[in-house]
C-alpha cells in the first residue's frame, strides 16, 4: 500500500501520534517508501534536543525519565521518549505504578513513547535509532529523551551520539566500576546520582568525582560534568537535572559543539545506510545474470577476474 | 619492489618453478601488481585440465595424487599439484617415505607442487585457489590435480569446481557415511575405493553404488560415475583413473559442459574478488573526509541520510 507521504508528514508534525508511529514504522523497516520519507524528512528536522539516559538496569532509569517528561511538560515542551532499554516499562516492560505515573504521559498528546527492539532490526539499533530520532525531530519534537540501557556497545553509542549525554548511577551498587567497566563514565556530559536517600550517595558522589577526574583543572571554556542527586521517584532534583541540561545545550551552541555532534550522529547514520546498502549488494551478486556473461568472458581469455570484477561492483553500485 | 610482469609470465611458461612461484605469490596476497599479473594471465589460461581430488583424511588422496602424477608424467604432461588437504605431504606435512615417492616429483622439472594455507588469507581459500589455479594454467601446465581434503564446506567447493572431480574412500572406514555426511557424494565425477586389497572393498562399492543410485537409469548422454578401484601405494588401477578422467574429459568436450563449469568456476572468482572489494570499501567508510562533509549537509537540512548513503556509495565504488 502507497502511503501519502506528504500527508503523513502534516499530520505528524500536528502531533497525531498514528502518524508519528506510523512514519517510525516505515524508516525502521525496508519500506520502498523508506527514502520518499527521509527525503521529506530532511529539510523538517534538527530543531528537537536529543537527550541520552543510560546507566546499569536498576537505577532508576525509567523513573528519572518520567520525571523528566513530567518537568518538560510543565513548561510546554512536546517530548518524546525512545526507550531502547529492554527493562524499560516504557518499553513493554513491568509499569512501576503510581511512581512512574505512566498512565499520564501515555494520554498526553504532547509526549509521544517508543519503544525500540534492540533485535531483529534490519541494522540493528545503529540502524534503527537514528532514523527514529529522525522522524521525531521532523515531527516537531521540543525534547527526546533516549532511553537506553548501559550495557551494549551500541546502546552506549546511541547515548553518546545525543546532543547531551546524561549517565545515571544508585549508590550501593558497586555503580562505579559496572559503569567504567559499561564505558559510560566516558560519555558523560550530566551524572546523576539517583536514589540518593539511600546510604552511600555521598560516597558515590565522591568515587564519581575521583573518577572523573574533576577536580583536575580544565582549559578555560571546557564542560565540566556536573554531578546531580536525584530521588526521581519523588521528584526531587529533577529542576536541577533539566538546569544542568540547559546549562550543557547552551554550552553546545555557544562552542559550535552542538553542529559538531550532530555532525558525528549523522555520519554515523550515513554510515550504516551505507554498509546496509553495499551488504544487500553482496548478497545480489550470486544470481547476478551480469555475473554469468562475464563469466564466460573470462573462460574465452577475453577479460580478467579483476577487470571483471570492477565491471560487476560499478553495475551493482552505479544501478 | 615492482616485477617484471612480463618477464616473470615468460619465464612461468618456460616451467620455471620459481616464477610460478612468484606469480603466485603475487596473486595470492594483495600485491599492487595484482591485476597486472591477473591481466597478463587472461589470455594465457584455458589449456589446463583440472582435476579435483577429495575425501576424507586416512583414504590414500596423495599417494593417490603422487600415483597420478607418476602416470602423467610418463604421458608426458606437465603437472601441477595444488595441495589443499593440511594433512597432505605435498602441503609440509609427514611424508610417506618410498611409498609416495615424493623426492622424485620435487626434483622433475615438469611438476610443480604448490600446498595451500587453508587460513590466512585475504578471502580463504575462495579466493586464493582459483587464483592459483590461473597461474598454473596460465604457465603451461597440462593438467591441474587439485588435493583437498572432504571436510570443509569450501575444500568441498573448490573441488567441485574443477573440470572433473574425483572423489576417493576407502574400505572399512564407515566412509559412506562420512562420506555422505561431508557433501562429497554429490560432486564426484569418479569415484575410486582406494586400499582396494584390504577386507571390504567390493561391500563399499557396493554402498557407494547404493548411495549413488548408479543402478538408476539415466537419460542418454548423461555422465554416469564410474567406481575405481586402486591400491595407490602400488601404482594399481591408476590406469584406469587415467583412463576414466579422459573419458569424462571427452565427455565434457562433447557436451560443452567444459565451458559451463569453466564459467561456473569463473564466475566464483569474481564473485569473491567482488565481494573482498566491497568489503574493503565499507572498511573504508569509517574516516572518510567525504563523509563528514556529507554529515554536515544533513545537520543543514539539505540532504537526507539516504541520499548521502547513495552518493558516499557512488563516490566509493566508483573511484
Amino acid at each position: 500500500m502507497t502511503v501519502d507521504v506528504p500527508q503523513l508528514v502534516a499530520q505528524a508534525r500536528e502531533g497525531r501520534p498514528r502518524a508519528v508511529a506510523r512514519l517510525i514504522s516505515l524508516v525502521e523497516g525496508a519500506s520502498p517508501q523508506l527514502r520518499e520519507v527521509m527525503a521529506a524528512l530532511a529539510p523538517l528536522a534538527g530543531g528537537a534536543y536529543v537527550v541520552g539516559l543510560t546507566g546499569s538496569p536498576g537505577v532508576g532509569k525509567s523513573t528519572s525519565t518520567s520525571a523528566l517528561v513530567a518537568a518538560y511538560r510543565k513548561a510546554g515542551k512536546r517530548v518524546a521518549v525512545l526507550a531502547v532499554d529492554p527493562s524499560s516499562p516504557f518499553s513493554g516492560g513491568a509499569l512501576l505504578g503510581d511512581r512512574v505515573r505512566m498512565s499520564d504521559h501515555a494520554s498526553d498528546p504532547g509526549v509521544y513513547i517508543r519503544s525500540m527492539a534492540t533485535r531483529g532490526h534490519l541494522g540493528g539499533l545503529a540502524w534503527s535509532a537514528p532514523q527514529a530520532i529522525r522522524v521525531l525531530d521532523a515531527a516537531g519534537c521540543d525534547v527526546i529523551l533516549v532511553e537506553t540501557v548501559g550495557v551494549g556497545q551500541s546502546e552506549v553509542e546511541i547515548a553518546s551520539q545525543a546532543d547531551t549525554s546524561v549517565v545515571l548511577l544508585a549508590p550501593g551498587m558497586g555503580d562505579g566500576i559496572q559503569a567504567a567497566k559499561a564505558g559510560i563514565l566516558e560519555i558523560g556530559d550530566i551524572y546523576v546520582v539517583n536514589k540518593a536517600d539511600r546510604d552511600g550517595a555521598d560516597a558515590t558522589v565522591r568515587e564519581l568525582n575521583h573518577m572523573l577526574g574533576l577536580g583536575e583543572a580544565r582549559a578555560p571554556g571546557d564542560w565540566r560534568p556536573p554531578i546531580v542527586k536525584t530521588v526521581a521517584a519523588r521528584g526531587e532534583g529533577i529542576d536541577e537535572v533539566v538546569e544542568a541540561l540547559d546549562k550543557h545545550r547552551t554550552w553546545l551552541e555557544k562552542n559550535d559543539v552542538l553542529t559538531e555532534r550532530r555532525a558525528r550522529r549523522a555520519a554515523r547514520e550515513v554510515e550504516t545506510i551505507a554498509v546496509t546498502a553495499l551488504r544487500e549488494r553482496i548478497g545480489d551478486l550470486r544470481g547476478d545474470r551480469r555475473l554469468g556473461a562475464l563469466a564466460r568472458r573470462i573462460v574465452a581469455g577475453e577479460v580478467d577476474p579483476y577487470a571483471a570484477a570492477d565491471e560487476l561492483v560499478a553495475g551493482l553500485t552505479g544501478g
